[in-house]
């Protein structure tokens, strides 16, 4: 396992499980040898902290100025941690990218889909992951597994978390070469064999 | 003066004077009867408090995440202060608008200006001034004026601020219509007269 930086992102509703299998990914990757970074969007940096805080807790936010909060988070992450891992050969394992912010903002809100990508493909100068895994679930199960008080997104009603769903689903069939499908209610650990033996494909 | 609103910009390098015409403009409308929303970008809502001192003053900030910190100020700025002041038929006088991010960003950096101009007319769903006064002025007169510790702008260096003050130059040639160049080396109150009878024929 001697390639080059390796990009992985995991997508999917909240409460589908995305952050066990990050860190399930990791353990089996560094075991191998590899250096791995586990991050997050949004908040993957301490300027995304601040933004992350104020696009899930404050009060009135319109579609674009959240749209931009959530591209200038993911410039920056992009540019002061992704980019310089990847750079050094590392496997960045992020959990949300840039499919969230099509999937919420362009299809959930009223912002369109290709305008919300043009934004994030211009913050990112045009970086996506070699491999976007997506934990689908039906996003009534998702709620039900949340602990905590709601965020704003997650109080946004089922009609919206369809919406989206259908969204991630929708973008996973048009692009097959770069997405891996899965079923979120299937045991963690049948799930985290599916994501090695794609990643496995990528890293050979 | 029972116009609608009207949206005003001042533009122009540090020390021009933007927040001194700005005051003695919005004093004259006052008295005239008008209401007023004076107002700045960085900066002019909390939310643009807190992104005005990450750019300002945070360190290794990419061009990239630095234009989308100014837009989404700007979005945020436009959508919950600026279109609402303007819809009830205030005056929105505004120290410094998007020709300060395409003139320092676009042109000052490395970044391009059409780029960093798109990005801000989405941000803003296609906003501009009915009227942008340059207060014109040699970077260096402009630097000599200034008090305190300079900023992360204030400090980048003479050649970036003669490229700034050339880029607002060139787009007040460009659109003659909508701008109006004043040397801000004149008195203030010959200043101050000038824009007053530009204002006057808009909202008359």
């Amino acid at each position: 396992m001697t390639s080059p930086g390796l990009f992985v992102s995991l997508e999917g509703g909240d409460g589908a499980g995305k952050s066990t299998q990050a860190r399930l990914l990791r353990d089996w990757l560094v075991a191998a040898g590899r250096e791995v970074v586990l991050t997050r969007e949004p908040g993957g940096t301490s300027l995304g902290q601040v933004l992350r805080d104020a696009v899930l807790h404050g009060d009135h936010i319109d579609a674009r100025t959240e749209a931009l909060l959530y591209a200038t988070d993911r410039a920056h992450h992009v540019a002061s941690l992704v980019r310089p891992a990847l750079a050094r050969g590392a496997v960045v394992i992020t959990d949300r990218y840039l499919d969230s912010s099509v999937a919420y903002q362009g299809s959930g809100r009223d912002l369109g889909a290709d305008e919300v990508e043009s934004l994030s493909l211009w913050a990112t100068d045009g970086l996506l992951p070699a491999l976007t895994v997506l934990l689908d679930l039906d996003p009534v199960v998702g709620q039900s597994r949340l602990t905590g008080a709601p965020d704003r997104l997650e109080r946004a009603g089922d009609e919206f978390h369809r919406r989206t769903r259908a969204a991630f689903l929708a973008r996973a069939e048009a692009d097959p070469g770069r997405w891996l499908v899965l079923d979120a209610t299937m045991p963690a650990d049948e799930l985290a064999a599916a994501i090695r033996t794609r990643v496995e494909k990528l890293v050979a």
